[in-house]
Parts: C-alpha cells; structure tokens; sequence
C-alpha cells in the first residue's frame, strides 16, 4: 500500500553532497483517518534530516501527505510508515520524524521515529529523542 | 490494591519492533484525591516510552487514569504506581513519567519516575531528569 | 541560627528507595529583607531532588520557608543556607536550588547551588547549571 | 556569480583573538526570488561564529545579503552558498548558518549548515545541529 | 581606559567557597555608543560566574556599567573588555558574559565570551555557548 | 437537586456596600461528569460579581464546585445551575459566569451567561459578551 | 448542497430560554479543499450564539463539518454558507462564525458573518467585528 | 489603623493640572497575612489615576504597602482600605485599583475597585470595569 | 503610476451581497524600498473590508503588493495609496488598512487608515483605530 | 528648556490631509536620568497621532529623543513635556503620548497623556485611556 504512496515523492540532486547539512520541514497540515471510528485525525509533521546523493522536493512531499486525508492508520503506523517512505526514496545519511497529533479524548500523543544510516536497524536511538 | 487498577489497560502489537522510536502521550487531565485533606488535586501526565513487543491502547489509558478520580494518593507515590503499572504491562525497552500538579498552598510540585531497563533498579537516573 | 530555622523541616518515608526519581518543588513565593537597605526581597526557589530514605513534606517546607519573611540575608548566602539546610534534614542523593529573584536596580539574579552526595564539597558542578 | 556576490563583505581585526568567543548574529529581513516560480522567498538568517584574525563587518553584511532580492535561488542552495562565502571572506575557527524560511503551500523549512575548520569536509556535524 | 572603569567595581566575600555554585546576574538596561555613528546602542548583559573567594557586588557593578553609557565602544570590543575587568576584579572560577544588542539596520547581534580559569586563553569555548 | 448543592455555599458581610466594586474569581480545576458517556469533563470557571450585602466565602466555593465532581451535567446548563445557585444565595448586583470545558472531539466550548439584576430574566446580555 | 449537509445537524432543547446566554465553540480542525486548486485548505472556526428553543448538539456540528472534507468551496462562501445552516437549524437569537484560515502564498485570511435576527439582513455589523 | 499606613503616603505638586492625564503604576510584590490561617497571601496591585492638584510620590507608596507585610487583611477589604488611602492622600480626579492574588486552593481572586470623584459613592462602575 | 499598480488587481462576485461581513486579509511579507537611502523596508499588512458587489481576489493581491518590490515609498504614503487602489478597485462599503512596519533606528511604526464610504473624506475615524 | 529640546524635530509635508488617519511610533529606547538619584531610568514610548498639515519626521525624532540621554526628569513631567513638545511642532489633530518605564523599587509605571485638539485642555481623556 505504502509503495503506492511512495510513487508521488520526488527528489532533486543535492548540490553540497561534500557537507553534513541538515533541513527541517514542518508540515503543521497532515490529516488522517482513525481506522477505529472512522474520524479524521490532525497532527503537525517534522522531518529533519541529513542529504546524501539526493534533497526531497517539497511539493511532491505535501502531494504525497494528502495521500493519508482519507486513509486510515494508526498514529504509531503511520509515523513509522511515512519514515520508511522518504528513506527508501532519498537514502539519506539521517532521518528523523516527529508526528504530533491534536488531542483525542483529553489525551495528545507524540511519536518519533529516526533512521541512522544502514546499520541502524535494532539500535538504540537516544531516549531524549521524544523530546 | 493497584493490580487491580491495572486490569483496564490494554496493549496492541508493536508493528516496528525492529525500530527503537518514542512515544509520548500527555494526559492534562488528570485528577485523584489528597489522602490527608479529602481534597481534590490536579495535573498533568507525561509518558514518555520506547515500546518492545506491545504499545499501550490509549483509550484503555485514559480509563485506567479515571480510576484516581476518587482515590487517596500523595504525589511522589502516585507517579511511581502508574509507571510501576505502564511497566508491568507494557514491559517496554524504556519508560519514564513526569506528573506535573498544580499550585498547593502556593507551591508546585512535579514528579519524574524512569524505568531504564530490566537492571535499572538501583541505578542513578541523570540528574537532570527532572526537566 | 539556622539550626533554629530547620527544626520546622519534616519528612516522611521514601516508599520507592529503590528508584533514583526526582522530585522538583517550585516556591514562587518566597520572601526575605535586604540586610543592607531593610527593604523586603522577592524570588522564586526551585529545588530539585532525588530521595533517599525520606521526602521533604511539603507543608513543612512552607512553613520553614515562611521563617525567612522578616530576617535579613544577601542572594547568594540565603541560597546556600536553605539548602544546606534541606540537605541536613532530608540526607537526600543528589539536591539542586535555584534563587531567582526580581529585579533591583534594573538588576535580576539568579542563584543556582547544588549538593552532588557526600563527596561534593570542592567538586565543580557543571558550568552550564545556572541555565 | 557568488563570487561577485562576496565582494561587497568587509571585515575588521578581532582585537580578542587570544579568546574562543562567539559573535551570532541575527537578519530576519532576508529575501530571495524563488527560481521555479519567480515569486519572492522570505526568510531569518541566523549566524553563529568564533572569528579568528578579522569579525565580519555587520552594514556590509547587510548590503551583501540584500543582493539576494532579486536573486533566484532554493532553499538548500542559497544556504550552503551565503556560508561558503561567509567562511572565504572571515576566515573563522568555526562558523553555523541557519536559514528558516517562511511557510509555502503550508510547509515551512529550516535548512542549517556548519563550517568547522580546514578539515571540516566529509565530517559529521552532529545531528541535533538543526535544532 | 577601562582600567579606570573598573576601579568602581567592588566584591565582598564569598561565604561559601567550599562550593561551586553559579550566580547569574542579568543586566536589561545597557547602553553605550556606537563609536562610529555616535548613536546610542542598547542591549542586555547576562553575567554567569562561579564565585571563588570574592562575589561581585551589585550595586557597584551597576555604577560600572552606567560609564558605558556616553563612551563609544564597537559589540565585540566592550563585550570582552567588561568580562576582561570582572576576571581581573573577582577572579572567579569560572565567567561567562553574554550582551544581546538591540536590533541596527533590520540585524541583531549577541556576543558571548567565556573565561574558563588560569588556563583558558587559547582554549576553545564550546561552541554551543552562542546559544 | 441543586437546591442540595448550594447548601455548602457561605457568605460573609460586605464591609464596602456604599462602593460598586468587581470580584473575579478563577477555578481552573472544575470536573464534572457528561451525562451522555459517563466520561469525566474539565474547565475553568471565571466568576464575575457586584457585591450587595454579602461576599461569597471563597473555601464554601471551593467545597460547592467539589460536589460536581461525580455529578452528571451537560455544559450549558451546569453553567446557568451554578450561576442560579450563585445568585441565590449571594444576591449580587450583578453577576457574571463564563466556562470554558478543554476539547472534547477536537471542539472546544465556552458558556457565559450573566445575571443583570432583579429584572434581568428576559433581557438581552451584550452579545460581546462571550469574549 | 448545502441542504443536505444540513440534515446532520441536532439540536436539544435550551433548559434556560428565559435568559440571554452566549455559548462559543472552536473547532480548530476545519478542512476543505480549494475549489480552484484541488489542494487542501484548513483553519478554525469559532462560532458564538445566543440560543432561543434549541441548542446545537456539539457532535452533530462535527459530523456536518467533517463532510466540508473532501468539498470544494471558497474561504468566503463556505463561512456564509455554514453560518446559513447553523441558523437555519438552530434559529438563535444571535448567531456569529468566524474562520480564520492559514496561510496561502504568504497571506492568511479570516472571514466574520454574524446573523443578527430575523431583521438583520441588509443591517450593518459593527465593522469591529473582524477583530 | 488604616489612618495611621496612610501618613507613610508622600506626594508632589502636579505640574500639569490643565491636562487630564493618567499614571498607572503596577506593584506586583505586594504582600499581606491571612487574617484567618495567618499565613502570608501574595499579589499584584495596579494602581490608575488622574491627579488633581498632587502626583503620589512612589517611594512613599512603596514604603506604605509594606506596612501590610506582617498585617492580616481578607482580599475584598484590603483593596478597598488602600484605594480609600489614596484617594484621602491624593484628592485625585479618578482611580482605580486592581488587586490580583495568587492561587490559594486552586482559586486566585481579582478585586476591582473605583473612584470616579466626589459624586462616586453609590454610583455603579461599568461592570466590565473587572477585566 | 499607482493606477499601473493597480492594473493587477483582480475581483470576483460576492455571492453574499445582502450580508455585511468581514474579510480580513494578512499579509507579513510586504517589502518596498527606502526612498531616501535605497535600503529595503520590511512590514506586515492588515487588510479589512466589508464587501459590496465583489470580493478582492488574493492570488491578484499578492501580485500586486510584490510590485512595491523595487519601489520607493515612504511609510505614511504607501499605506494611503494601497487603500485607495484597493478602495477604486473593489468599492467596498467600508475598508481599513493597517501596515506595521519593523524597527529602524530602534524606532518601529504603525500606520492605519481608513475607508468608511462615499462620504467618509474629511471624517475624523475613531482614533482608537492605530490600535 | 524644552523649547531648546525642541528644535531638532522636523516634519514633512502630509500629503493625505484629507483623511483622518492615524500614525503609531514605538520608541523602546528611550532613556533619561532621575533628577533625584543621578540613576539612569528607562522606557518605552508610544506616540500616536492623527497628522494634519505635516507629519513627524522619525530620524529627528530618535535625535530629538537622544537630548533626554543625560537630562533630569521625573516620569510625570518628561511625559507631558515630549507631548508638548510634539503638539507644538506637528499641530496635529489628536496626539497621544504613552511612557511605559521599568520597574524601581519593585514598581512599573506608566503615564498616559492626550492632545485632543485646540479645545482640549480642561476637558477629561476618557478614563480607559492608560490601557
């Protein structure tokens, strides 16, 4: 489903692959559906990460956001699926994605997820990361 | 008398089990009695955990919370039952909770609680936890 | 005289001696006299600590704090004796107070002191804990 | 074209080379063109740096940034360029650039590039730079 | 020059050298003058030190900065001559003074300087300490 | 029912019935319970009032608004009930109730409703009011 | 259109109808599509009534603002529109609805419609209104 | 006893009689004793009003409000005696005073009082004379 | 020469002619040049008007606000020359304008100027306008 | 004196006399001497003004201003006379004039003074006016 979704991300060359340089996009739009009851959800994305070979175009980004306004997920899910979408297509050296979700029910929820280069998988990230 | 408390909460499957993410749930709207005066006291709880096998639902969180409506319980002891709980049932790779409460007698007062692991009993917390 | 003071100090039992947890109190409202001018000073305390055998209780430290309302102390001494003080009573892990007070002159101070266990004294803190 | 750009930068001597101190400084007045849609980008700069022989001269910082105005350039470029010409001109121990540029089609974007001496390139800047 | 300054300052002892705490001493209302437009410049001093056998007095210290209010002196210039004269007058443990100017020409500017003891001069201030 | 709750309301002598003056009197920490979900609501009430011949006493309202603690009620008319009961046994000049409940489904609700006077039944309130 | 949106609006009975009171609700999740573009819009509505018969049962006002979703409508119509349909349902004595959505290119827009009673059109609101 | 603070109360010719003008004057560090507990209640007063023939002198209003530091007064009368002493010290064209306190049992009260002249007594200030 | 500005502005039909509501309109990134010393000023625009037969459209009024670009215009007279292209284009029956523009020489200023109908030349606004 | 003071203000010619509108200048800047202490006060002034045949030209201002730097003035006084100055100088059709100074002694205040007109001495500002 996922790879679907992934086919609207677009990248252009990073012209400074020589520097560790690291860019923040907050997208405070993102809408999803709760798979549960069927309502919308809101939340405000940060993705921060370190370029490689390629730099992730900002408008295929937001189209591919408005992919989720009418999908259902899981906030958990979704943080880590929309993650494993933007390293798939811009291998980056880093990557971090904070999702933070309104309040449903009195209780708001923030999830973070970040990749750390290839070898990251079963590592640890720092606890403070949640900050 | 808090196993029974923890009989409400719930857990789902852990879909990234692979991956070492945050999750931070804050719950302005907690609310349990002072067992000294009979009265009312209010505050804010901050979750903060790396989940392993299962994530806590967060509807059965909110119920399990409810239960200190009318319950007698001092602050310090308080934060550590509700992580000593989140733990056992979650038995998440880490976990920490801050309770924040409201002015009493002109003085605020906020509890921070960590759990770091199976070995962390006994083990300093950095100081500055607290923030 | 501040033997004297300390005697209105109480504490109670640490029922989770086994977790380093921290326990932050803010005073907003605490109130001394200018030993040089006569004039009353105002601040806030934020003491922060973790436990060992017993908790400070909080009405007491009110009440002890209320003691300095009309007696005469600079900043930087006042905020040494109260936690030298807080340490005698409370024989805690680790304990950190920090003294804002307002503006005289056009001047605001801050006063950060911190006790880091019995072997301490002549031990730096961290530069960076006035922040 | 940068080149041309980097002419109107002055500098004068640091008087204080002996000291490590640090000089930040703040433009939230910079604007560019954007390239693809020909209409203006609006953005904060903020410069951190340790001067070694020279401190950048701030009217001539000014005048150089306002070349920009009718310039077209991303986000990710326009960055690494204005701190490769920065770090030509002074010469620093180490020099930062954080470039937040204001929401477009609802996503706002902060990109941030560090210079940390001679044998700065290829290096890792620490992740949590873009902070 | 600023040897005449700092024939103002005065400092009283430190009553508990034992310790290494932090006092931090904001000052809102600086002023002096631009040495090249003979405008006034305005900004904020934050003054952070680790007392040794002296602590700086403030009313004295307050007297100190009142010369700067009609001598011509560039940011990075006076920001280091000040720390320079509080080193030599009080000889602390550790100093860090950082002055925040308001904004000139759209652009404004903070210098931080640090004194880390008889061995600093040539050291690298940790970079972070802009922030 | 009500009739019930106001009984805990006390009242204590105007000592300044010659001079129309204002109380504003904030309870951040009201909690009742909906009636529809047998979930627990929260808010701020900010009462407003003219004294005639009596004061309320502020512990009785503490001790009246604590009732409501377990007590089902649907916002706009626990708002009209309390100022009824306020009312009542106050007999202000004039009065005013606003309150204001945290989100419930991503909407958020405030109630104000004002007592003008023994003829005020049937008149309209400022419709600015509400802010 | 709007008609059938309209059909999922309730309303309950208003208990106090023999006082002019003022309920605001906000609902800070709206959103729609641009009619123009394709592309999402969002903001907040805040609508301020005073009821006569009946009041607007808050999740109904919900479900009817969630089929806004995925409709087409410009930012100035769609808030005449809904404020049409909450009239028509609810018939308050005042009814005002104010949406403020976030920026487009830069700008940001936020639209007032207030229904004063059955006289009211062709009346003049207080031009104050927008603030 | 109120006669007696009163002759603290200093004030100096007004030079600019023919001008209706307004000094405000804000004292957030006013504190007093709970005639009830005996504990210490904390405050910000602000003080507005025309003068007349005299201007309050402020070091004398200073040294007047700390004769309350150590007297026990309820919120509602304290703020009436001290607008009473300043209108007696001060024959001014108009005053108001607000007295804001903080939290105590989860409740913070303001209490406004007015001086509209000669005439005043009796009259009724514009309710909305609280905000 | 503003008559070629205002060549760019576009309207389209108020659908809501028998209503008077409010559209507000900001825009922070308004820029135009210094006609005395050439450098680039910075403000924000607030736009407010109640509609007749048409609605300004904001993509226009953006294309239009850029061409003050490269323009010099003094604060005072750039405010009243976009509100009377705004007033010939779009005939509103009442529209105001408020540019904010950021601190020169540590001086910032505000201008508001207003249109209140066919009549309105030679009226005094309410001066609380500029606020 | 002030005559002296007054020279260096200039205006220029209003070339929108025809409207009434209104110019708002905020100077933080301002500092002048306390004719008691030989201390230096500080504040900020905010001058709004409805222009008729000239408007104030804001470099002369900020030189204007500057002759306060080392002069004695209570905050009363300097208040009225920087409004007559400007009354004198620009003619307008309403001034106001708003000092906000930073707190000695634990105390802030504020003076407030109008123009209103030729008409305008005598007469009563409303009394909101130092809001």
């Amino acid at each position: 489903m996922s790879a679907d979704f992934r086919a609207l991300l677009e990248t252009f060359e990073n012209q400074f692959p020589q520097r560790d340089y690291v860019i923040e996009t907050i997208c405070p739009e993102f809408t999803s559906m709760c798979p549960k009851t069927g309502q919308p959800d809101f939340g405000e994305l940060t993705l921060t990460y370190t370029p490689d070979k390629v730099c992730i175009e900002l408008k295929s980004l937001k189209l591919y956001l408005h992919q989720f306004r009418n999908h259902g997920a899981f906030y958990e899910h979704v943080t880590n699926l929309i993650l494993d979408d933007l390293v798939a297509v811009s291998q980056p050296r880093q990557m971090k994605l904070v999702a933070a979700f309104t309040p449903r029910g009195g209780i708001r929820t923030k999830v973070t997820a970040e990749y750390t280069g290839e070898a990251s998988h079963g590592r640890a990230v720092g606890f403070g990361a949640g900050r």
